[in-house]
């Protein structure tokens, strides 16, 4: 099992629930702008999980380009994390159709922060696999930016049951977080 | 982030897009004439998106294979048109099954002339990174297509509350104008 | 625009159609076996097209692994191909729900026999660009199969009006006789 | 035929496959705690074909690592293959909805049973083009995982008729048996 087909299969598992997501967004069923209107929170779900899912592969791609070995481990944590990552389209339809309850919002969150702690586990697998001292391991260090992104996720859940709108702002919080791939692992490998 | 990975992501989220367009073509209740002549706008609609999907493709190729330098901005800016043209199903399903209605029309018009804003940006992402003197940057030049297609684009949007004939003229002209890839980059790379 | 890249965009389209055309299986609304038998019609329609679009697949790289130059002609025929192709999963899932109606299966067989002229195009467009003496034109020759699979189609289309078991025959007849990879270009390549 | 393109097109369709069963998880209609209770069969079913799917691409990826010769007959056995794989949202959705019903859950048993014995003829067809002297063929020798895995899918068939659990006992078990990619292989080739 090479390197550059676990990155093949990654990437195109990613493109493909990237895409799919479109389809939740239903065309409605009038042509008036009242019939567009109300379809404002799936597209405002849709672009907030279609930035999220190309954060994560731009995020998984300097992860893995720095990774040297591919042991049994980590191809399992990578199915893992696109386990995760396949729940978006699902959340994200849901999410956007009730953009008022409480339930969906926190399932929403629910996905973010299981799809965060299954990238947390490939990033300690691959340094597992290379050694605290290999290039990932130097570079992750204590992972401040991937703990933060935990512990919003857990906040937005809890209080999605107080007021959604900031769970809301958590989601968006973390997106922007990550909006600039990982510099740490970036610098380290001559990318970016 | 090498420019292979680039161009694969974006090949794979087009070559999604371009298809699962045709699950929006839904086979219809009854097996005569009649419902295969009401489905004409469904298909004509399906028609112009794969063209103009496939055009995109194409002349993203070519783009992309004149650049030297991926850049986090070129990412984004990438990441960016993929958005725009990840609604182009949304569009044509919505116009498909409205093709009388202007607000349907203008959407699909909206949907374009976003898209390329966004090939523009793409485009002026790479010359920034490139620079004007690079092989990108002098084949574009005062890009006058890319130009004149936002122009078209916006009085087709404007011109659907007139009469929705006149803005399929122009969304079929935009169509025509990009059907050949970009000569400019093409030579000047030795591509055809 | 490298022939690698034709190639990869070309398996990416025809990946996807052959997989989300299982997207029309729905699941029945209840559990037993008679619910199970109703849905033996879309199942062998289904297969069918599962072959066929296998077949395609097979004989496009041939194809084009034996093609020298990609012009943009080749481009065009090339996608024009996918376009007729991507119509097979509509026309599959309206067949296999009205098994007995002759438009829905005239309408399938319009689908192969378009399918079949583009390929024909694409064949002749890499002819054009690659010579007569190149390889693909001495292996294509007379073109008897593929001329032979054009009329099948035509005869399968006006026969489905008098009794859709000879089209359905026909479409079976088609498969199989392109079941082997053209031999003729596979022999001279050194391909099989 | 390269090797290459064989796992190129069989990676594409699996992720695809993978994928796509997500979209068979309907967001419920409500958005309440009792109507995600309620979508828990379908989760499971999901999570279960997920790691079943996983699997195959993982081993698959081993067993055609290991194979010398693309022959025809190993293009036909990967294509038939990947026809059963595909069927897996299928029954994956019917198994989801009605968990509590043996039609389904046999169903389900049988996508699975032929999917491994689709897998048992790849092998087969392609000790049958190296050799049995061969990498693959001294690998796989009596082949007891397969043959066992089959006889459990079998088993689990017949029991779904008596008691449902004892059938999703048995999937579940030879997931697990799959789990670790073939050693055999993958220690003779020198992946891990």
């Amino acid at each position: 099992m090479s390197k550059a087909r676990l990155e093949a299969f990654s990437d195109g598992v990613i493109a493909i629930i990237i895409t799919i997501m479109v389809l939740e967004l239903r065309p409605p069923a009038h042509a008036d702008l009242h019939a567009l209107r109300e379809l404002w929170p799936d597209l405002c779900a849709y672009t907030l999980s279609f930035a999220i899912l190309g954060i994560y592969w731009n995020n998984h791609h300097v992860l893995v380009g720095a990774m040297h070995r591919v042991s049994a481990g980590v191809l399992w944590a990578n199915l893992h994390l696109l386990f995760w990552l396949s729940l978006f389209p699902f959340a994200t339809a849901w999410m956007g159709r009730n953009p008022d309850e409480p339930i969906p919002v926190a399932v929403y969150g629910c996905v973010g922060f299981l799809s965060a702690v299954a990238y947390t586990i490939l990033q300690m697998t691959i340094i597992a696999a290379d050694g605290h001292g290999s290039k990932v391991g130097q570079a992750v260090g204590s992972d401040f930016k991937g703990r933060m992104s935990l512990a919003a996720y857990a906040v937005a859940i809890v209080l999605s049951f107080a007021n959604h709108w900031f769970s809301y702002a958590f989601y968006v919080f973390v997106a922007l977080v990550w909006f600039i791939p990982d510099r740490r692992i970036a610098r380290s490998t001559g990318a970016d």
